[in-house]
């Protein structure tokens, strides 16, 4: 099953069935008038949600209209929490070897993870709205899961049927301002922009075969301003799956239904920094930092840059046959003075 | 104003709108059905509850029914944002001295502030559960303000006007975990356990003239199983006042209405250990962490142990007439295990 919010002027938008295809909706305010309500009796809504989404893609649904991804907000325009995991540990040996450092034994099993602002998303076709470009603003693709309810201490096994929904998400980061806020030792906070997700989220069903052992195994795709970026597959090199994910987040709290758990950036591990683009033959990356950090690895320092105003980026997950899956997170960089 | 959440088998609760002097309260179904409700329509919604508060401190409320503080949700049972300060530096300055490490300098111009969880806060009189003893479960008893939709890059003059409601909070904190999780670099998660906040949030003007400078000051009253622990004055060696920290949250995304920012734990510059207790004239402490420290920089370790099963905490702010402004925070440590 595949479900969307339109944006209707609200602060949640209208929950919406998504055809597989993508090419109409069915709006359900019958059944739920947003994605939170869906999801915090979902037991009992599930079912007649998939229920439109059969007669959706058979064809039978009366009232189906096209559907336009740019007039989605994010699944969940906000949210009761949003926790993003670091998963991809290729990306903190990257982080380390940058800056001769080891990294810690433990990173290989007790997963790194922040807590995030969760307030109030951007949509998937909103800017990326910042105040200067002087931040620092880079880009990190990921894939994210939604929750139900989740008992304190749970089992990675019920924490793998906890997962609701899969979507990929665009974790806008700020990257000079991490150093001094990460050496206050509170963690992340203004370094963090607002997240965009992808316009469709989806049931893990959905995605057959290559939703297994709760990773995701498909190239995630990303275009920086119409240019191929990186298509690392999300699947491979995975540290942490999004069960024990889910189980590290929920080790000393309950999580409540629309908890959102991201995987960190996708991130293979490749060999060195010529190898390692697209251009070159290797699977790029998703996000600047990256690349940033093999050239420091290579040549002293890095040369890559973050992104200006005008830049673009662009984030999608295609199945075999070349059908998007989740719909594309397509933002620009923009100065927050023209959103006033 | 004074509104809370009455427990009403949802996840949200109801709101009602309780009289000055908690004896009363009366649902307002008709004009907002949740807190998140009224704060995300509040210019409009606002006035229409102070007409009904204005009823029931006048005695000319129809449907007035007694109000019991222990049937009470936190005021927001689930919220979009939690945001916690720790804005006095005396606390701060306890923890350096505790391992002989100095200050940053620009821990007085730049706000500490940590992003937490907020999909699932405890009650005022739930129980604090956790799965050990061994986490060393410690209160933070703290004042908090909830805020309406605030812009990125706010000014603290702005940032003030946006601060709708006061409350107390127990930030519930597991010191034994804290160590390893700030060693990693991403700041609190697991270490910190869901929290709750007083039975009744108020807006500013109904703290007169001890709400000045976006500070509370009157003394913030903490018992320990039953025993007086702390009293320290929220509104004295409060280094960030409440405009500064939402402008600090502020700085790089805009806060969506129903944003909830803490102080962080209340503590009063005193002077040694012997004299900061209130047995021995002082204004004691805020959490068990603080008189740890005293222990630790006298005597070269804590003697003092953390919470355990059974112990209990309890949280209030009385006016100057000795009437309870917020209700009180009550909560007693248990097992998980009891809830399930």
């Amino acid at each position: 099953m595949k479900l969307a919010s339109l944006k209707n002027g609200g602060r949640d938008g209208a929950l919406v069935v998504v055809s597989r295809d993508l090419n109409n909706y069915v709006a359900v305010p019958q059944i739920a008038a947003t994605l939170q309500q869906a999801l915090d009796n979902w037991d009992a809504i599930a079912p007649q949600l998939e229920q439109v989404y059969a007669a959706l893609n058979a064809g039978t649904a009366a009232l189906a209209q096209p559907f336009e991804q740019s007039l989605c907000h994010s699944p969940l325009p906000r949210a009761y929490q949003w926790a993003d995991g670091s998963a991809y540990i290729n990306h903190v040996e990257l982080v380390r070897r940058a800056r001769n450092a080891e990294v810690p034994a433990s990173f290989y099993t007790d997963p790194l993870m922040y807590q995030g602002g969760s307030d109030s998303f951007i949509g998937p076709r909103d800017p990326i709205f910042a105040l200067s470009e002087d931040w620092g603003i880079d880009l990190e693709a990921e894939v994210a899961v939604i929750t139900g309810d989740v008992a304190m201490g749970v089992s990675d096994a019920d924490a793998a049927k906890a997962i609701r929904l899969v979507m990929l998400v665009n974790d806008v980061s700020l990257r000079n301002l991490i150093p001094n806020e990460l050496a206050k030792g509170f963690g992340f906070f203004q370094s963090k922009a607002a997240s965009a997700f992808s316009p469709v989220a989806v049931t893990p069903d959905e995605l057959g075969g290559h939703w297994a052992d709760t990773k995701l195994h498909l190239p995630l795709l990303v275009e920086l301003s119409g240019k191929p970026f990186g298509k690392p597959n999300a699947g491979e090199d995975m540290t942490f799956n999004f069960a024990q994910l889910v189980a590290h987040a929920a080790r000393t709290r309950e999580l409540a239904a629309g908890t959102i758990i991201g995987s960190g950036t996708v991130s293979n591990k490749q060999g060195n920094l010529h190898g390692s683009s697209i251009d070159n033959g290797g699977v790029g990356y998703c996000c600047l930092a990256e690349v940033r950090m093999y050239e420091t690895i290579e040549g002293g320092k890095p040369s890559t840059g973050f992104l200006k105003f005008g830049d673009s980026v662009r984030i999608e997950m295609r199945d075999e046959q070349g059908a998007s899956i989740f719909g594309s997170i397509d933002q620009t960089v923009a100065h927050y003075q023209e959103r006033r």
